[in-house]
This record gives structure tokens, C-alpha cells and sequence, in this order.
């Protein structure tokens, strides 16, 4: 085994690059632009000159590196190629195979950006010791990644995992980013919360530390809650009962060992975790009231983690 | 590899018993009683009694078993394990241990009859040539199987492909055999169908051959439906809105290359498939509208294939 590789995951405004050695040591990280101007045509000419750069920094040759493993956000296929992804402006590109010739032959592996983050926890963190688990990224949307036998269920079309649009409430009038209707990230994301609160707070409610803040965020409703205000704990409960209930779905499916909780949201720490754990097992198929929950622990740089994770596995 | 082998499908009424040889090929298949009395006590010595007997009958030897598939109608963890099963009246049973130790140490391999029932698609059936699909089966209940890369996806509590207690209306009055409500096996199976049926029948309708109905079946929906009764029409749309939202949500968990339709209802054919694949499609998230349906083709034979397939793999 070679003693270095690096993790590109792919975001929408910028690139977050790691440095790693292949025992699993994070040597640096570092940020660049994400340029999605003329169809994100630049982007992956952007990584390499990135990729380049630090290994003449560090004296590196190609021998020296393990892989290149990247997170792409939008799906990809089990042959590392991207159909399509909207946030980066690509049509078709098979990243795997332009990234390696472009890195004269290195091996790269790509997966999709949720996907890749669960394994970066199951290998080194909130996930570590489990090899079947769903991860349950709550950010702006809601995002997934299936785990199972320590393998990404990537989908026949690239879309396993994308647990944001099960349906919970298809008669609602508000529609998703993906133009359907009910999804549950609509309501158990951190803009879903917020959109929750807003609601609660245009109708008749009683005293709430809520009413004073100009734009409740989802960190608002929580640290609310956290603080015993009776009409957070209502909206949190709210919210709680979807998110729960979407669990429960999953675990319909292919019933889990845990749910691990990550995102800008899960910041909200064990309170999070349990209220919808408490939703979850009140309204779980009775086999699967059992599930485990725990809290992601490696924030934003899961990606990068899990990318390592696929070029050693 | 050794040239025969047993398939054994447990009911909660009869165990169907399946002599293959390895190469896949059906050689007889017969049934016995499931004795559910005394907490289904005599059930494994009576499968191991008729084994033995026709091992002497066709005058084998263990030698020339490659080893007998157990389905059972309940939960079977990963080490061949009943925690319980309430259709045969069975706490813990370690089938493959105990069943294997009362045969001589024969090869035992077991799984949850619906998953298996799968594998036997997958094999010689309508999933011939698939490794990644849902496998729905739509009899009294809505069973399924997830199978992905060739592999059943039994879950950490036994419960995936649980997918008849995917929740699809959580505000329902009405309880499923499952203690909760709002179950897609309350809607999208054979029963489902004639409860919806029945429910139109109640309102006020158009004429329709159902109303000389005395007990309105799913077979004499699915008559009419193909008949051109537009009461029926109405009612197969319901029914089949449900199950296709069921599906989709499925989609956006495992996202499948293909949804394969077996169980009595499946009897309907095409028109079936037709008119749930067209739903599907108009709801399904972006990425997953291309997934193929089909039909299952070894009816109750399924099984006792399934189980063969275990030993083989």
C-alpha cells in the first residue's frame, strides 16, 4: 500500500481537498473554488492543478499516492461517471476515467457526495463498527446514504440513498426543489424546521422567545427548545413526527442497525436525537423499534474522509 | 457440487417440499401439513421425516445432497436464526443448527420465505438476469424481498423488505394486522383491493358488473377492470395510486433496477403491472422514473426455488 491519497469532495461553491496518509491520518485540508461557470467545464482541470501543486509542495510522485477518491454532488453511476448534475453545471461526464487520465493514470473513484460522507463515518466516525446504516445528512435539504455490508447502495440510476424525497404527504400544495410534492425534506431539514416554525408562528400561539427573532432558523427553534419554550417543544415535536415517521420507511426497507444523524442540523447534539428516536420507536414496525441512532462526528469533513475510504477499499 | 438438493417452503397451513437436482431443475414436489399445535413443536422433525423418506425412496445418500433451503414465514436473522415466528406458533428456533444436527449434519440454509421467494425469481424466474431489485409479492398481505447485488437484504432485526408495513397514511382510523395504521399491505394487497371495492360499492356509483357481486374479490375487480367497468376503472386507479407511491418511495431508498410483481394478485397480468408501472412513473423522483416492472413466473413454486438458490450460493 502506497502512504498517501487524497479526498476531493465537490460542493456547489467550493472544493474541499484532503490530504491524507492511507492509515487514515488527515495531514491537511484545504478549499478551492468550485467555478461552475461554462458548465463547470474548468473544475476538474481546477483539482488536478490543486492535486499537482501540493504533491510538487510535498516532493510527492505518482508512486507515492494510493488514489484520488472524489464526492460529486448529484449522482454517480457504479461505472464513476456523472449523468448529469445540476449544481456543477455538467451534462455527462465520466469523472473517474477524465480524472485519471488527466493525473497521468492515477486511480480515481467517484461516488455521490452523501454516499461518499457515510463512509467516511463508518470508517472513521459516528458510524464506525457498524457496516449496515443509513446516514441522514439534515442540512438545507435532506440528503441519505445507504450502507450495506459496508458497501454504498448506489441505485440502479444512482439515486439510492436519496431518502430527502420519500414522500411522506402527497396531498400537500407545496412542492419540493425536485417539483414533486411532500417530500421529506420539505419538512425535516433545517429549512423545513424553519418553515415549520414560520407556520406555527403565523397562527394564534401562546408567549415564545420565538416571536422576537426577525428570521427564525432552525438553530433558533432548537436552542428554543433546548430552553423549555413551550411552543418550540410543539414545532420540534412537529418535525420530530415526519422525520421519524420517514425513518420508519426506511427501515421498512432494509432495516438498519442505525440511523446516523448528520448535517448542519445535528449540531442540535443528543436532544435531536432524541426526540425523533423517542417519535421513531413509538411508531416503528414492531421488529425494527430496536434501530440505533447516533450522531455523526465528522462535520463537513466527512466527504473528504469517505473518499479516502473508497480509493482503499 | 453434490446433485441434489431440497427446497422447503414453511406455511402457516402446509410445508411445500421441492427435490431439485443442483442443475436447477424441478425434479417433485409434494406437501405436508405444518402441525402449528404445541407451539409448532413436531414441525422440523416432520420436514426432516419427509426427507429422509424420500432420500429412501429415491435410495440417496447425504453424500449425494448438497443441502436442504429452509423458507420460513417470519423473521431469520443472519445466522439462520427464528427469533420468533407468530404463524407457527415458534419462539427462538435456530433452524439451520437444529435442523442440520436432526439430518446428520447436512448443509441447512434458511431465510424469511418472502426474501427467498425472491432469490427463487432471480434464479429461474422473472428476475432472471437481475441482481438489484424488489421483489413485491401481493397476496392476503403485501410481502416483499430487496435483493442487491444478488444478495438478500435480510436487515439488522430481519425485517427488510418489509415493505407491506411502509406507512402511506398515518392518519387512517383504520389498524393493520400490525398493530399501525395506515399500512401499505392495508391497500395495495389483494384484500386491500376488495376493501377499497367494497368502500366505492358503499358510496354512491355508476352501474357496474360489482354490484352483482355477492363478495366482491381482487379477481373480480381486476375482471371488471379489464372488462371496461368504469367503477372498476376508478377503483384499480385507487388501488393502484397506492401502490405505486408505495414503490416510489421504496425507489428512493434502494432505487432498483426493477420492481418484480408475483402473489396471487399478480394473476391479473400485464393490465396489473400496466396500470401501477404508469403511477409509478408519474411520481417517481426524477432519477427513478426508468425503473422496469415485471411479473414474477413461478407463482408458489417461487420458494421452494429460492431455497435451492440459498444452498447454492
Amino acid at each position: 500500500m502506497k502512504k498517501y491519497a487524497f479526498g476531493v469532495d465537490i460542493g456547489g461553491t467550493t472544493c474541499k481537498i484532503g490530504y491524507f496518509e492511507t492509515s487514515g491520518k488527515l495531514i491537511e485540508k484545504w478549499e478551492i473554488r468550485t467555478n461552475t461557470e461554462h458548465d463547470g467545464a474548468a473544475i476538474l482541470d481546477d483539482i488536478v492543478a490543486a492535486l499537482k501543486g501540493k504533491m510538487e509542495e510535498h516532493n510527492l510522485h505518482s508512486d507515492d499516492i494510493q488514489g484520488v477518491g472524489v464526492g460529486v454532488p448529484g449522482p454517480v453511476n457504479s461505472r464513476g461517471e456523472v449523468p448529469y448534475c445540476d449544481n456543477l453545471g455538467w451534462g455527462f461526464v465520466p469523472v473517474e476515467k477524465v480524472l485519471s487520465e488527466k493525473l497521468g493514470g492515477m486511480t480515481v473513484k467517484a461516488g455521490n457526495d452523501a454516499n461518499v460522507a457515510a463512509l467516511g463515518e463508518m470508517w472513521q466516525g459516528g458510524a464506525k463498527g457498524y457496516q449496515n446504516f443509513v446516514m441522514v445528512t439534515l442540512g438545507t435539504g435532506v440528503g441519505g446514504g445507504v450502507i450495506l455490508g459496508g458497501k454504498i447502495v448506489a441505485g440502479a440510476h444512482g439515486a439510492g440513498g436519496e431518502i430527502g424525497h420519500l414522500t411522506m404527504n402527497a396531498d400537500t400544495e407545496e412542492t419540493c426543489a425536485c417539483g414533486r410534492r411532500g417530500c421529506l425534506e420539505q419538512y425535516g431539514s433545517a429549512n423545513g424546521l424553519a418553515r415549520l416554525a414560520i407556520k406555527a408562528l403565523a397562527k394564534e400561539h401562546g408567549a415564545t422567545v420565538l416571536d422576537s427573532v426577525l428570521k427564525v432558523t432552525a438553530k433558533d427553534v432548537f436552542d428554543a427548545y433546548k430552553a423549555g419554550d413551550a411552543v418550540a417543544i410543539e414545532i420540534v415535536k412537529e418535525f420530530a413526527t415526519i422525520l421519524g415517521d420517514g425513518l420508519n420507511r426506511i427501515a421498512c426497507v432494509v432495516d438498519p442497525e442505525v440511523f446516523v444523524i448528520g448535517g448542519g442540523l445535528s449540531k442540535a447534539g443528543q436532544p435531536l436525537i432524541d426526540v425523533v428516536q423517542q417519535v421513531y420507536e413509538e411508531r416503528a414496525y414492531g421488529a425494527c423499534k430496536g434501530t440505533k441512532f447516533a450522531l455523526a462526528t465528522l462535520g463537513n469533513d466527512a466527504g473528504i474522509y469517505g473518499c479516502i475510504q473508497m480509493v482503499l477499499a
